[in-house]
């Protein structure tokens, strides 16, 4: 080794010893004819020193030479520092240097090695490599290592096995667009990446495997919004034997683990909430449980669950709630003091076309107990006093309202609902609040496309219960499908399955296919259900999502070693790009640009 | 969960409870009234008991109807058996069955779910997820699994990060052929699948990573033989300021705690040897050590080396001889009494045209102390004995010598050794000899393209003392690289790689890279070098084949959950296929077959 040490590993007990150390020039501090360099690599930082006059010349000459992000490697001995630096471990310590090699010169990066850097986005990606010696990128990466570990430790110990399932697969028209592969030993066919290891996996646990998982790549060919990546990596698991309640102990496990071991956090048991109750509390299938401010709805006359269903708006000459299908609030606590002008910024702010409200009304609950609203012509100050009570609302509090389509209303509410959750600082990163979300609906309709979807995907198992409604009411069925919820991001999501032949080809049925399409796709898998299929389920979780949340981010980005960017691009290698036409020759394609 | 215990736990200790089971009908034997049914799951076999007149009467008629492979659910009291089976954990019990489901009814397999089964290679690589259910390749994968856990084991003990590096690269055009995928988001380009990680793993240690390694899926559109596979696995290795010496060391303890954690074997420590030795010693950089039979030269003159350079063979009046650039053997102990039949057959078998050989000598050194060979025109006895010595044979033995040109000669006694030596029943898979093979040359020259290759790839740094002769003479350039070989079988490969940009150049230079060809293809990482590279190598194990090998089996395809054959199709998923023209018309490509 080019070391006997790390620069992450010498301290006061070292003294004395003579030591190597090898790593990049993060700082030189040149001073009164002594030389202070700090020594980086992955472990940490040491400081050198070099004096002139004590300092052999001809070192100390090459010495001020040096540049940041220089390679050296440099012996000399471990000496008590003057002035400590209790902040680096290695801060009671420096080295003495007595020789010194330049193993390697360096440009000047363009942009700061540093923690807060001057490298805007697109050089910071360019120059990748140089990116990732910030600590900060470094640390993402690291976590990232410890979630992996801590991931397998957890399913080896329940009896997991890891088997890797192939990457050039098969396309089917189902779900997301696929990457192809040709392929030059069969001309004309092509392989397809996988978006999910979904029917291998199924296959596993026909095969007896009983307990799979895989922390795996997987591909989707859509485009990117700004958190998507073209590839991306799932815990992958499936389970034999097992009903719904099996699976979601068996992971919340899981999570529980990881949130212990690699953040050191007690996490509380797991909540459950369903589809129907989480899209009418928070407009939402993932919502952010950090913070309250549920909606209250005016006006919603429910067939089933809690609510108050007493209508409080309509007939009161207000046409715009008359005629609303929905009239739904939320009640942001301790902000009766808004301005006219923070109201009308929030107005405009939900009228936006990303958002798309047609306005936003306010009733503010003021100190004093009275009450003022944008509706004071059509409402009563007693009649709003029954709103604050549905709303729980209190003195200094603030009701915001909307109203119009149920679906597009309560989408809108949510919107507003987690803008307002971070204005008011509701929304920290470091704290985690977790949700399971439970009985989805197993079918969604493509107005677009006139027919039926899978919510999840064609192989989730309906309700039993619920199997008769699969041709009359087919949006009326739920399925045994679950989502995981953690501060408002779906970071894992998964189902119990079909393993009957006969259902997955009525689900096919309903979802369009012929007899043969859905043979020409599936029937390997349809076959395998005629040969001793168990009952089965699972769930695959977004690694690199759950990576950020983990280190409290917002964007994947900086979780992946080597993203692409909006473009799909790797800007560090420049791929993709142009292949030589021997290659598509031997492919037997052509590109008709 | 749909069972209380698994089908291998239940003891003695167990008996007098009452458990459900639930997994696949191995067997079903109903004699005198009474049935039992062998129930099997991943983790064991379980006897199910049913009696008439004893098990309620329309329990005992549904079982009667069960049929090999239908998937059932039992519930039952533990039992002392009457006839214990000693052969399995759960022997001692059975369950008297009192609730009986059938989870699933299963068609009749095409072919027996036995460790020996009667399904050929086609039928069981349809019907894979039956084939997975066979004992012999499910331990495979088990096997599999154990190597995966224990090589992460090894390496986060050394302080090694587990990085991902990305799956849409770049086409480059040096190494094998690539498997290509179209960008629809750029029309007209294409992502490349890895080959591996090579530039990846080296900019991260650019980056100060330091350590990483990386289990990892890689991609080779190669013509398939029997035992390569279009997608294979890597243990992907990279360190940072090291030397040869150390990266030896590292992996060589990678390896010995494979050996130990999953055989329980402890390994001697990894002899080493150069190419040219190997290339001498055994025709191959390759050999296979777990036996001896090393060639002995009855002619060669040896600028280096212990070798004896006395000609044994020259002016005697065989012109096959004189003519011949070598003339070189082996001896085959206690073979003396091979028959004339079987030495013609030996000859027809070195002159079949996959090896090549013109013919064969042999010299039978019989246990009364006489030769007798097939040159005795041409050699007297006491010439004979001469050559006997050379070769170390003994009475008893059998001398086998071929001649001609070098290299060719080497590479058909390399064929017979291990021929030889497999009749000889000297390579047994439970048998393990390491061995690493150092000093491999830089380049080889390509007759058909007129230029060097890559031995290695093109980042291999030349040993430093050697670099002078890169350009006055290429082909004696030795590399800092390094094999691993266990039983004649490469498992690993690497080097210590180039830092510096200026070496990197003329290496590509070398290489018949023009300057533009190399910036374009190559450029990012000739810029990461100036921006302070460290030292660093780093290996790659063959995951699949190190699996393979530890199973003691041949081929790795039984240990790959889903392999494709030797067209490069997965018969199960039928795949490669046709894609939409949609798809087609969406990444602006079509096919011209």
């Amino acid at each position: 080794m080019l070391r006997t040490h790390t620069c992450g590993e010498l301290r006061l007990s070292d003294a004395s010893t003579t030591v190597t150390l090898s790593g990049w020039v993060q700082t030189i501090r040149d001073k009164g004819g002594v030389l202070w360099i700090d020594l980086r690599d992955r472990y940490g930082i040491t400081q050198l020193i070099l004096e002139e006059g004590v300092t052999a010349a001809d070192l100390f000459a090459t010495a001020r030479t040096l540049g940041r992000e220089f390679v050296l490697q440099a012996t000399g001995q471990v000496v008590e520092r003057k002035s400590k630096n209790p902040n680096i471990p290695t801060g009671d310590v420096e080295v003495r240097v007595s020789a010194l090699t330049v193993l390697n010169p360096a440009k000047l990066p363009p942009f700061l090695i540093e923690d807060e850097t001057d490298g805007g986005d697109d050089l910071r990606m360019k120059y990748r490599y140089l990116d990732l010696r910030r600590n900060p990128v470094r640390r993402n990466l690291e976590l990232r290592h410890r979630m992996a570990q801590q991931t397998r430790l957890y399913m080896d110990g329940q009896q997991f096995i890891e088997v890797e399932t192939p990457v050039l697969i098969k396309s089917t028209p189902e779900g997301a667009r696929d990457f192809v592969v040709p392929s030059r030993m069969n001309p004309g066919e092509f392989y397809a990446l996988p978006q999910s290891p979904q029917t291998f996996k199924q296959l596993l646990m026909v095969s007896g495997f009983d307990r799979y998982y895989q922390i795996v790549k997987c591909f989707r060919d859509e485009d990117l919004r700004a958190d998507r990546q073209p590839e991306f990596t799932q815990i992958d698991c499936e389970m034999s034997f097992v009903e719904q309640e099996d699976i979601l102990q068996m992971f919340e496990g899981l999570v529980r683990h990881l949130f212990k071991a690699v953040k050191g956090i007690d996490l509380a048991s797991v909540p459950r909430m369903t589809y129907a109750d989480a899209m009418r509390l928070y407009g939402s299938d993932k919502p952010d449980t950090r913070f309250g401010m549920e909606f209250a709805e005016l006006k919603a006359v429910h067939q089933s669950g809690t609510f108050d269903t007493v209508d409080l708006t309509s007939g009161k000459g207000f046409g715009v709630f008359d005629s609303a299908e929905i009239v739904v609030g939320i009640n942001a606590p301790g902000c009766a003091s808004y301005t006219r002008k923070q109201l009308d910024e929030l107005t405009e702010w939900i009228k936006r076309p990303q958002i798309g409200a047609k306005g936003l009304i306010y009733v503010r609950y003021n100190e004093d107990g009275s009450l003022k609203s944008s509706v004071d012509k059509f409402y009563t100050e007693s009649e709003l006093k029954a709103w604050a009570e549905r709303f729980g609302a209190k003195p200094g509090d603030l009701m915001l309202i909307i109203s119009g389509d149920a679906a597009k209303a309560r989408k809108q509410l949510n919107e507003l609902r987690l803008e307002m959750g971070t204005r008011l600082g509701l929304r920290d990163p470091n704290v985690f609040s977790t949700l399971w979300v439970l009985d989805f609906p197993l079918l969604e309709y493509g107005e677009e496309e006139e027919r039926w979807f899978a919510m999840h995907h064609p192989f989730t198992s309906p309700k039993p219960e619920d199997i008769p409604l699969l041709e009359t009411d087919p949006g009326a069925v739920r399925a045994n499908a679950y989502d995981l919820v953690i501060n408002g991001t779906e970071v894992g999501g998964g189902s119990i399955r079909i393993f009957n032949r006969d259902l997955q080809a009525r689900m096919f049925s309903l979802l369009g296919f012929s007899d043969e399409e859905a043979k020409a796709q599936f029937g390997f898998l349809m076959d395998a259900f005629e040969f001793g299929a168990p009952p089965h389920g699972g769930i695959a979780f977004g690694f690199d999502r759950l990576c950020s949340l983990f280190g409290g981010a917002d964007s994947i980005r900086d979780f992946i070693a080597f993203p692409k960017n909006n473009s799909g691009r790797d800007v560090m290698i420049d791929s993709p790009s142009t292949i030589a036409d021997k290659q598509l020759d031997e492919l037997k394609i052509r590109t008709v640009v």
